[in-house]
C-alpha cells in the first residue's frame, strides 16, 4: 500500500483554505497511486487555535470542514487532525483528535498525552484520551497517535502512560504519528531520535507528518518522514516548504530499504536562517500585508533583519529608514546606505535632530536644567519609533523589530522606541548568534557591509557610547544568559560553572527586573528551545534574584 | 480547639518577607489562644510564581523557607501552601502542596485538581496528587484540600474525581481548604456558594483561607471564612486587606452558631473600586515605587484612573499631565484642572503643538502633500506617550495607562501612544462600567467634574471628533463585547440575541484583527471573569471572524 505524507502550511481559522489545500493534496496523492494520505495534527483548524477553541462556533466549523473533506475525497483514506467535542458529560469539553475519513465515514482517535509546558497549553482545552483502538484500513492495522503520544520515552517520563504500549496489544503493523511540532534549532535532531526510539522499541515502521509554516511566533519546519522497521529514515520531506511524498508499506518492512537515514538536517545557523525567512514571509502573507519597514542604524541587528526581510518579501518591499541624530557617526549612515544598495532596497533619511530639539524645548519648563541622561537617550529612540510608526500608518508597512535576545534579556532597549514593531525577527537570537547569522549571510559575497560586522556595537544615543560601556562582553553575557534562560541554572550553579558571582547577581537582576519591558514587546520568532514570549511566563511583580 | 485564619498579602519570591509575616501571624494567633493557624495556597512562594517554579534554586528556597517557619513556631500547628518536589521519578517535577508543620516536622498533602483554564496554568508545573490522607491533629481528623479540589461540584464536572469523596472514607470532622482564588466581581458570591455546596454535601464544617493582595494583574480579595456544618458563614475575614481571626471548632458543629451568613459581600461596583485601588497600591509597593503619572485629558477614563491612583498612593503622589493639541477643546483643560484641584494632586501642562509641527516638518519630504488623517491622529497620541515616558525616566514615576476594555477590544487606541503604561487600571472595565465607577466615586461629593461625566466621549485628535463617529453607542457595543468576550458567543448566537448582523460582523472583526495591539499592552488589573491578558490567549495571525 502506498501512503502519502502531505506536509502543508495551514492558516488558523481559515477553514476554506485549509480544506481546499487538503482536498487538492488528497486528489494529487490519489493520482500518484496513494490509497491513504496523512495530514498533520489539528490541520483542519490550524495550530495553535488557542482560545478560539472555547467558541462553540469555532468547533462547529471544524466539524463542517472535516465533513467537507470527507465528502470531497470519499474513496481515499484520509488521516487528519481536528478538535472534536467530548460528549461524555465530564472532563474538558474537547479532545485533540486524529480523524480517519473514508467513504463518508469519520472516526476519531484521541490524543492521550497533552503537552502543557513551554509554548504548549493543550491541557487548557483538551481531555486526555483514555481508550486505545487500532485503525484497520485495507488489511493493515495502524497504531495512530498524535505528536506527544510518542514522546514519553526515555528516563524521567513526564507521563505515567505510553499509548503505544496499549496499542501494541492489538499487534499493529504500522505506526502513524501526526504532529504539530514547532521548530527550534535542536528539534529536527531531537524529533528524529525520539521517533527512532519508538521504532526500535516497538519494531514497527513509522510515518510521521508535521506542519510546515509559521503562526506568528511559532515556526514549523516540516521535516516529515517515514522510518523503516529497522529505524532508518526512508522518506524525507523538505524543511520549511510544503511537500507531498509517497512511501510504500512494503519498503518499510524489516530488512527493506536502506540501512541509513536519507534525511539530511541542515546545520544550526542554516536552519535558523530558513526558519526566520519563513517566519517573516508567513506573518505578512497570512495577515495580507506585503511591505515591511525598519530603522536602519548601520548596526548588525538592523542589517541582518533587513536581509532576512528582503529574502522573505523581496528587497523592493523592504524599506530601510535612516534616522540619524547628532550622536550618529558618519559610518552609521554610510554602512546603512551600503546595505540598502547591496540589496537594491528602497531607503530614505529622516534626521531626528529637529524633532529632538522641539521635545527638549517643550519639556524645558518641567526638566529645567537637569543634565542630559537616560531620558534624552530614550527620547531619541522613541522619536525614531514614532517616525517608523507614522510611516506604517501612512503607507501600510508593518514595522519589523530589530532587537536581539541579549538586549531583550537585560532590558537594553527603549520601550515604545526601538522595542516597537509588529514582529521581532531576532528576538530569540543572542548577539553572538546574530554575528554568526551575519557571517552565514555573507558566506558567498559581502551583502552586509563588513564594517557593520567589525565595528564595536553601539546604540549611539550619547557621544562615544558603546554597548560594552554598560554590558559585559557579549561572549560572556550570552553564555551566562543561555545558562540562566535556556538551562534554568540558579546563582549557585552559575558560579559553579565559573561565572563571576558579582556578574551573575547583576545580570540575573537585570533579566528579572526587565520582565515589565518584555511583557510589552512584539511577538518573537522562536528558534531556540526557550524563547521570550509564550514559552517563558514570568511574574512582573516579584522579588527573586532581583 | 481554636483555629486561626491568617489572610495575608504575600510577595512572589520574597521568601524572607513572607516567612516573617507568617511567623508574626502564627505567634499572634498563638497568643490569642489558637492551636492551629491556616495560611493560603502557595503562601511560601507567593502566587503565581509562574516559571520561577522551573528553577531548582527557587524550589530549594521554598523548602528552606518552610523549614524556617516550622522551626520558628514548633508548638503551633501550621497549615501553609508551598510547591514541593515530586520524587517518584515520573510525572511533572512538582506538587502543589499543603504543608502541615508541627514540632519541627513537615508533612505534605498534594493538590489533586489542577486548574488549567483562564488565568490558571497549574498543569504546566504540577503533577496531580493521587493519594488521599487525613491530617490528624490533637484528636481532630482534618480533610485538607487546596482550592480547586473543592470546585468539582455541580453538573458537567471538569474532573473525573472529587478528592473529598476519597477523604470522607476516613470520616474527618473538619474540612480545611487553602486557596489562591483570584478576584473577579462574581467570585465572592461564586466562591461562597461552591464552598457551601461542599459543606451541605459532606455535612462538615469548613475553614477557608485565601490570599489577599495584588500580583500585577491578578487581584486577591481575601474574604476568607469559616462555615458551620449547617452551611452558614460563622467567621468572615475582611475583603481587600490583611486579616487574622479565630474560629472555634465547637461553634462550627451542627446546630451551633447562627443560622445565617455573617459575611457581607459589597455590591459589584464597590468591589471593583476596592480591587482596583488595592491593585494599584500593591503594584507600586511591591516594585518599590511611590509616584504615578498619567495623561489627564479632561475625559472620564483618565479622571477615574487618577482618583483611584490618588486613593491608592495619596493624591500628592499622582501627577496629572495635560497635553493639549490644537484639537483640544477648552473644556478639556478646564475639566482636567478642576479634577486635579479637587484631589489636591500636582499637575502641569505641556502643549504638544510645537512637537507635532516639528514631526510634520521632518516627515514632509516623505509625506509630501498627503492629507491629514489617521497617521496624524496617531502622531499626537504618540507624542503624548513620549512626553509621559520622558517624565517617568526623568523623575521616577510609573505611567498609568487609562484605556478601557471597550477601546482595547475594538482597537480604539494608539499603540505606543495612549496605550502606553506600566499598568492598565481600567483595561478590564467596559466604558459603561467606567461611567458606573465614576458615579460611585462621586456618590458623596463631586470629585470628578460633572462635565467630564456628561460630555460625549472624544479622543480629540481631529476637529469635532466624537467616539460615536466611528463606534456604536457604548450601551450596545459593551453588551455585544460582553457576549462575545465573556460569554464566548459566536455570530449566529449573537444575532439570535437581537444584535444587528452587520454590527456583529464588524465588531467581531475589530476585536479579532486588533489582537496584535493587545499583545503589546500593559498588564491589566483583572476584575471580570474574562480579562484581556493572561486569561484570554488568542492567535495574532488567524482568519476567523476577521
Amino acid at each position: 500500500m502506498k501512503i502519502a505524507l502531505a506536509q502543508l502550511n495551514y492558516h488558523i481559522g481559515n477553514f476554506d483554505e485549509n480544506i481546499r489545500k487538503m482536498t487538492e493534496a488528497a486528489q494529487r496523492a490519489s493520482a500518484m497511486g496513494a490509497e491513504l494520505v496523512v495530514f498533520a495534527e489539528l490541520a483542519v483548524s490550524g495550530y495553535p487555535p488557542r482560545d478560539f477553541l472555547e467558541f462553540d462556533d469555532f468547533i462547529q466549523r471544524c466539524d463542517s470542514a472535516a465533513r467537507q473533506l470527507a465528502d470531497a475525497c470519499p474513496d481515499m483514506g484520509i488521516i487528519v487532525g481536528s478538535p472534536v467535542k467530548n460528549t461524555s458529560g465530564h472532563g474538558k469539553p474537547l479532545y485533540n483528535a486524529a480523524l480517519f475519513l473514508y467513504r463518508h465515514k469519520i472516526t476519531a482517535f484521541h490524543k492521550t498525552l497533552l503537552p502543557n509546558y513551554d509554548v504548549f497549553d493543550e491541557y487548557r482545552y483538551f481531555e486526555p484520551g483514555n481508550t486505545f483502538e487500532i485503525l484497520h484500513f485495507k488489511g493493515v492495522k495502524i497504531a495512530l497517535t498524535i505528536c506527544e503520544d510518542l514522546w514519553n520515552i526515555g528516563n524521567d517520563p513526564l507521563y505515567n502512560l505510553n499509548p503505544m504500549d496499549e496499542l501494541m496489544k492489538e499487534k499493529p503493523a504500522l505506526m502513524v504519528n501526526i504532529a504539530a511540532s514547532p521548530f527550534n534549532y535542536n528539534q529536527p535532531h531531537d524529533r528524529r531520535e525520539v521517533l527512532r526510539s519508538n521504532v526500535l522499541k516497538y519494531k514497527l515502521p513509522l510515518i510521521y507528518v508535521n506542519h510546515v509554516g509559521a503562526h506568528t511566533e511559532l515556526l514549523f519546519d516540516g521535516g516529515s518522514m517515514a522510518f523503516n522497521a529497522d529505524g532508518f529514515v526512508q522518506q524525507s520531506l523538505a524543511f520549511f516548504v510544503e511537500d507531498l511524498q509517497l512511501t510504500d508499506m512494503a519498503q518499510l518492512q524489516h530488512g527493506q530499504g536502506s540501512q541509513a537515514d536519507i534525511q539530511h538536517i541542515p546545520e544550526k545557523i542554516a536552519l535558523i536562517h530558513d526558519a526566520l525567512v519563513m517566519g517573516i514571509r508567513n506573518y505578512f502573507d497570512k495577515l495580507g500585508f506585503t511591505k515591511a519597514i525598519l530603522g536602519l542604524s548601520g548596526g548588525i541587528d538592523s542589517a541582518v533583519t533587513m536581509v532576512l526581510a528582503a529574502e522573505a518579501l523581496g528587497a523592493q518591499n523592504v524599506f530601510g529608514l535612516l534616522m540619524p541624530s547628532q550622536f550618529s557617526s558618519d559610518h552609521s549612515v554610510a554602512d546603512a546606505l551600503a546595505l540598502a544598495r547591496n540589496l537594491g532596497a528602497p531607503e530614505a533619511l529622516v534626521p531626528i535632530r529637529d524633532m529632538f530639539d522641539a521635545v527638549e524645548h517643550s519639556m524645558k519648563p518641567l526638566f529645567q536644567d537637569l543634565p542630559f541622561g537616560l531620558t534624552e537617550e530614550n527620547i531619541q529612540a522613541r522619536l525614531r519609533g514614532l517616525v517608523l510608526m507614522a510611516m506604517t500608518n501612512k503607507f501600510g508597512y508593518i514595522l519589523l523589530n530589530t532587537s536581539n535576545k541579549s538586549e531583550a534579556a537585560v532590558g537594553y532597549g527603549t520601550l515604545y522606541g526601538d522595542m516597537n514593531g509588529g514582529l521581532s525577527v531576532l528576538g530569540d537570537l543572542y548577539k553572538t548568534e546574530v554575528f554568526a547569522l551575519a557571517a552565514y549571510i555573507n558566506r558567498e559575497k559581502e551583502i552586509i557591509p563588513l564594517n557593520t560586522i567589525t565595528k564595536p556595537p553601539s546604540a549611539e544615543l550619547r557621544p562615544g557610547q558603546k554597548d560594552s560601556d554598560s554590558l559585559p562582553e557579549y561572549a560572556i553575557l550570552d553564555e551566562l544568559l543561555f545558562q540562566y534562560i535556556e538551562k534554568r541554572k540558579g546563582p549557585a550553579e552559575l558560579v559553579a560553572l565559573g561565572f563571576d558571582a558579582g556578574l551573575v547577581k547583576r545580570v540575573l537582576r537585570l533579566v528579572n527586573t526587565n520582565e515589565y519591558k518584555r511583557y510589552q514587546t512584539p511577538p518573537i520568532l522562536r528558534v531556540s528551545p526557550k524563547a521570550f514570549g509564550m514559552g517563558r511566563r514570568m511574574p512582573i511583580v516579584a522579588r527573586y534574584l532581583s
